[in-house]
């Protein structure tokens, strides 16, 4: 009952599997952004979110986000459209298991569910489930377990014909995934080889595969990176890193820069939230860097060990009126003279150019 | 038979029992650092080190340290002596349990001595180990075991009345925990309250308390340092945080950043092998950065968070002439225009004078 890797994919689980998604008091909210990842982006079929607070209206009413799925008052009604597999879908700092999750846990597993896990909690570990899941013949999938023995890092990412591109952040929570997403599909629609490299637990359900960095033991951290890395290379032109914290964050830093030194990118994209000019971590009261110094930071510290440029700045301006957000990106773009767009509201269309233009200049 | 750290005095262990340690083909080489760094500073009797290689010659013979202990061909010769606890004295990067090691530490654990082990590998985890343990009621210390439920790092150090200094280095093993080992020492001698914080296995089995910062889980690596830093400023005046690796390493420059930004560091003594030009982690080929280069990027990483100066660096000479030692450090003065020393052969006193006067400059 307890999941590790399937041999012969690769994948902790079938991508296939239809899933809802555990969100109670949570949907649309800071803690939800592993429901809406998986929402926005994961390839299985979804019958909808559990989340008392919103049932009724429907994930597009909640979130914003394109999809008529139901928002279920609780895991019984999900039932009725027969999921396979409950994903939890709320995450924060920390990231313990709420024991008023339990009973409902237990119930999915009474009714036949896997469960996929991305909190430093393992579900494994927990007797009672296990027991539960081993009963029931399902499967307990803690995403963010990693692997054993991971090789310390050794630079080996550094001469790699496969251009590596690392997302990196003013924040926490600023859309680094989101942004690595999303150039590996302007990518494949270019009909480019291209690999998403999954360090975080979204990421992971997302694409079924990776290592959630931030769980690492500190010594292999930057090895368990170089190891994705090397392995994505094979077989692709464009390696698109989802980063991790950032480099200035006091919780989160040097998860931060294990990425930067083990991905030995050759190109990083700046992640920023437009509407945000503090550090959200609870009890740090922090202003964010100015974008300029932060680009200048973060090239100098990834260069030491291969030459790397910012080529563009990502911003997430959701919830911004379409004025504000254009006026946001049109005075980065003047103060950093590269381009600066939202891709999700408008694509990474732009930013992949600058990477594919710069890749070429290099060759 | 597993041990924790014992809840009256928070230490690991009795700093009063007679150990003898054990460095088989290492003693006098760069894997024996532990060994070494327990011989020179540990508070706990030394019955003397097993080392077949180096058998019949004394530690003052093999490694320069002032102390006329014994070699040993074998773990039977040294029971001879009596000793309560067996330290096992070598590391590398790592930090596996090699299989030839087992037989003789089942044999110290028939013979009623605990073992202190500062590997990766945890001889806990081992069943024949923890079997021979219980059946001779013996204890197996792994101090390299984090604790469980470590807190994520706030940057509640920047504003302590506490002056804390952390050591940085131009790479690995070039001296960082003896230089804030010979700092606290000076400070102490000089009647200042002073703490010295272990973060690595050597400095925990030196002052039998601490956390190894690089097992410790990303996420929570600034966190355990700020928990450890807080708790020794609250009595001390100074709190000389023992540092990791280097911020430009590529297997270990996260454990480092992390170090920075938990400990927030109002002062850093950067430290250095005189003979080294080149990253000393195998398979890596990188050359050390310039010194200047290196003050610049460590102190305006730490000042991030709270404004932080080099005042000084710490030359490791070893093996050096006094000639050629001199001459290192008189150029590396010339370039930085701060105190450069070494604080085995010449002792930390120019430095702490520095660290001292800038204190006072702060007040």
């Amino acid at each position: 009952m307890f999941a590790t890797k399937q041999e012969k994919t690769g994948l902790y689980y079938d991508l296939n599997a239809r899933l809802v998604i555990y969100a109670p008091d949570a949907l649309g909210t800071e803690s939800s952004k592993t429901a809406e990842g998986v929402l926005r982006y994961a390839s299985n079929p979804i019958v909808g979110v559990i989340d008392k607070s919103q049932a009724g209206k429907t994930v597009r009413q909640v979130t914003g986000i394109p999809l008529d799925l139901p928002v279920f008052a609780s895991l019984e009604e999900a039932l009725e459209l027969k999921p396979q597999a409950l994903l939890l879908g709320t995450a924060w700092s920390g990231g313990g298991l709420p024991p008023s999750w339990k009973p409902d846990l237990l119930k999915a597993l009474e009714a036949g569910l896997d469960i996929v896990n991305g909190l430093h909690d393992f579900l494994s570990d927990d007797p009672e489930l296990s027991k539960a899941a081993e009963k029931n013949s399902c499967k307990l999938i803690d995403v963010r377990r990693p692997p054993e023995h991971l090789p310390v890092g050794t630079a080996a990412c550094r001469n790699l014909d496969s251009f590596v591109v690392l997302t990196v952040g003013t924040d926490c929570s600023v859309g680094k995934m989101t942004s690595s997403l999303e150039l590996a599909k302007v990518a494949r629609e270019k009909n480019k080889k291209a690999a998403f490299v999954a360090t975080g637990q979204t990421g992971i359900m997302i694409c079924g595969t990776g290592i959630a960095i931030d769980r690492v033991i500190g010594d292999f951290m930057s090895g368990a990176v170089e190891q994705m890395v090397l392995e994505a290379a094979v077989d692709n032109d464009y390696v698109f890193v989802e980063g991790q914290g950032s480099i200035v964050h006091p919780s989160f830093s040097g998860v931060t820069l294990s990425l930067m030194h083990g991905a030995c990118p050759k190109a990083l994209i700046l992640c920023h939230n437009a509407k945000r000019s503090k550090i959200k971590e609870k009890g740090i009261d922090m202003d964010i860097l100015p974008l300029d110094e932060l680009v200048s930071l973060y090239e100098r510290l990834c260069s030491y060990l291969q030459k790397t440029k910012v080529l563009g700045v990502a911003f997430n301006t959701h919830g911004m009126s379409e004025e504000d957000a254009a006026q946001a990106i049109a005075s980065a773009e003047k103060l950093l003279n590269i381009p600066v767009c939202d891709p999700v509201r408008q694509g990474a269309g732009r930013l992949f150019d600058a990477i594919e233009k710069y890749k070429e200049s290099l060759a």
